[in-house]
């Protein structure tokens, strides 16, 4: 198995990314490494470096950028895995890039109507081992019924193979937890999804609320992209201002400046639980082969975890158990699949 | 001015609502205070109590419920409102019961498509005074692009004329800030509402993403309540369980205990910086009259303050300033209404 990994787009530089590389190496992956070599230093014998300086990661069209650039690094390492010189993508940097090559040059997988993009969020007090997946955190505006069933067949099939959730349980975000609570496509996805679980292919546990994201009532939580990009970016305003309110208490006298000194050290463990670099970024979930994007901000370990992430993924088959899951369920999409990619990309 | 109160329904008990009447009283309210008179105890000179012992806060289906049982504490205050005989609606207990008697008994304000429920949220580092208002928080299950231009006019004209905030500035809740980002009612509402803009008679600030709900970018952020209700219980639940990871951390060790309670005071500012009670509750508007829900959970003080909100929001006729901004705006509904308010309730 040999992971692509495109080095270009991250906030500290290529040069972190490649060390990232270098840790994932030393766990054992073989890298095809694509970009800025001069940024890279010695990389030992598993990783493969080809020279990729050009960046599309921060074009404000990347479907274009992607189109007309085909020397871009994203779309090199993209393309090595169409060609199946690799099994996975790592793309280190601009989201937009990385679903616009992906979907030229590794192609929706048969019988998928829309890729999604799924998020594992740790969640404080759970075993940091099991976070819970929220999908599409935005790999399209909206969805329809059908595309929410998949979506949670993808979900378990990725939960299962690429995170060791035996089981994983299944829930629908909607506005209530009675099942005729929701918006169209959330009802059409739930009556589907209760008669796949009747069959015992599934284990849905119905419509869950915005808490339960955090309360662990799901291990795969299913929603649109436009729901879930929502619930994301909420989700990192209220923690970064909870701990932000947290800090200022603490700031705010002599007394609480010694109770914050205090408390540091017992609050470290709290905050290596829910941190994101744990989980290797976000899955694009959906094309022929799994591609991951690591947030822009994470340094070596983030990248190294998404690296070798997407090389269990490749070794477990994801893709394979997600078409088998699929095709069990009679979700596969019957009809023939547009010529234009660029269409599909809900933007 | 009169506020109709309904006492029943609340988790502490009818006597707990009659005492945040005897506060708001205090404070120069008239109260018409409906619910089971034996647990009032004496009342004073400015509540008038009327024996309503029956409550259908708790019944399975709402709108049955107050259509079914005319003597029910909400339907008799909500009546008393309908009936001109009080200004104003607070109802302790039950979402949906008050959403089916408001609907009922007070009747849409005319040129309304759909009332909204709009929930005043405290953002800690904010002051206290200015919350962010968020509409629709879940009065219905999807909206058009329609709804949403109303939803925005009614959340400002809420917001100057109740909370006090001097010109507004009205987010669209979306998944990204360009404008050509979010669902189809979600472009509608954006390419509309930024032509009201344009006329001067509405601050918009273009779309807002989840993070801005706590991030101070906009005092008004508007949604369906689909998504309304999801980010309300994502953001209650994250904020639990950010403040139990602090409180485990703070228990986990004997300098985790005492840094714990160095901090404790300092931390009581913020917790009463974002203290839902000082908000009053959820606000229904686009009724004939103005609506408070406060939370089941709260507490005398919570009530006085949602039923001195409510009698602000009369005396500051935050109907008639929403009717002639939704006029002047050229958004007021043209079509008659339907002889069915039950089809309204998107339920």
């Amino acid at each position: 198995m040999v992971v692509a990994v495109d080095a270009n787009g991250a906030d500290m530089g290529a040069g972190e990314v490649a060390a990232g590389a270098r840790l994932a190496a030393q766990r054992g992956v073989r890298v095809l490494l694509f970009g800025p070599a001069e940024e890279f230093g010695d990389m030992g014998l598993c990783v493969e470096v080809i020279d990729a300086p050009v960046s599309v990661a921060k074009s404000p069209d990347p479907a274009r950028a992607v189109r007309s650039t085909p020397e871009a690094s994203i779309v090199q390492a993209a393309r090595a895995v169409g060609e199946g010189r690799a099994q996975a993508l790592v793309c280190a940097g601009g989201t937009g890039a990385a679903l616009a090559a992906g979907l030229f040059n590794v192609k929706r997988a048969r019988g998928i109507h829309r890729p999604a993009l799924a998020l594992p969020i740790p969640i404080p007090g759970f075993p940091p081992a099991r976070p819970v997946t929220l999908l599409d955190v935005g790999a399209n505006d909206q969805a329809r019924g059908e595309h929410l069933v998949q979506f949670a067949l993808m979900g378990a099939a990725f939960a299962e193979a690429v995170l060791g959730v035996e089981h994983p349980r299944v829930g629908l975000l909607s506005n209530g937890e009675e099942r005729e609570r929701g918006s169209e496509p959330v009802l059409a996805a739930g009556a589907a999804l209760r008669e796949r679980a009747s069959d015992g292919g599934l284990r849905f546990v119905g419509n869950v609320e915005g808490g339960d994201i955090v309360g662990g009532a799901a291990d795969v939580i299913v929603t649109d992209g436009f729901t879930g990009n929502i619930a994301l970016k909420l989700m990192e305003g209220v923690s970064q201002t909870m701990l932000g309110a947290v800090r200022d208490a603490a700031g705010s006298s002599l007394r609480g400046k010694l109770g914050g000194m205090l408390l540091r050290p017992s609050l470290r463990g709290f905050r290596d639980e829910i941190d994101p670099e744990g989980q290797g970024g976000a899955y694009l979930l959906g094309l022929r082969r799994l591609a991951v994007i690591p947030h822009g901000r994470f340094g070596r370990r983030g990248f190294a975890q998404a690296i070798v992430r997407a090389e269990r993924g490749a070794r477990e088959d994801v893709v394979g158990a997600t078409h088998a899951a699929l095709s069990d369920a009679g979700a596969l999409r019957r009809a023939p699949v547009s010529a234009d990619p660029a269409s599909l990309a809900g933007e």
